[in-house]
């Protein structure tokens, strides 16, 4: 909270009437923007911090088509915070696991988890 | 994180090909599906903790319509997110602003936006 002119805050600049509040933060933009697309926080959370496998996914995302699931991950692998990997054999299975990036996201997903908690919202 | 069955977690049972992940957080599920929502997030976080006049929001998200914002407010209003007030006068102005349960989300915003800062996120 300590970045003036990105943050939410209660000055006098950004009273109400005295003009508009600071720009959004582009950064805190981008990411709501990225993990609360349809279905990418749910995945995430999913992944937690251990590799599963796709049908292991959607067995914990109720309502979650494959097709989803296959371009959800697709786009977090794009931005870095899911890793796919092959395990050789017949048939090659493949998992995915979070990145360093996806994981240092898990106890903001928990903060959010325990104010909706507190807030009875509820899926 | 104590609540074995709606974590991320990394014991047996969540272990890569072990099973699936338990089923995800119905509470962070509907979280983050709430506030991620198209501009949503970028709402919140331009009421921050003030009262807004709607021209002072739309100053503040670049790239978000009139129309747009006023679904959006209409909606975070019926989730109780935010609060609508007329203020009395010709013309009348009608401002927003967080509700308690609003304000107490300010905090989790802060921290994604540390997340997304350190990554290098940006919109």
């Amino acid at each position: 909270m300590e970045a003036v002119g990105e943050q939410p805050r209660a000055d006098s600049a950004s009273t109400h009437g005295n003009g508009a509040p600071a720009r959004v933060c582009p950064h805190f933009h981008a990411a709501i923007e990225l993990i609360g697309r349809r279905w990418s926080g749910a995945i995430l959370w999913a992944l937690g911090e251990s590799p599963h496998y796709f049908a292991e996914i959607t067995a914990a995302v109720p309502g979650l088509s494959d097709r989803l699931l296959s371009r959800r991950l697709r786009e977090l692998e794009a931005v870095g915070l899911v890793e796919r990997s092959v395990e050789e054999g017949t048939p090659a299975r493949v998992s995915y696991t979070l990145t360093e990036k996806g994981r240092t996201l898990v106890p903001v997903m928990g903060d959010l988890r325990e104010w909706a908690r507190a807030w009875k919202l509820s899926s």
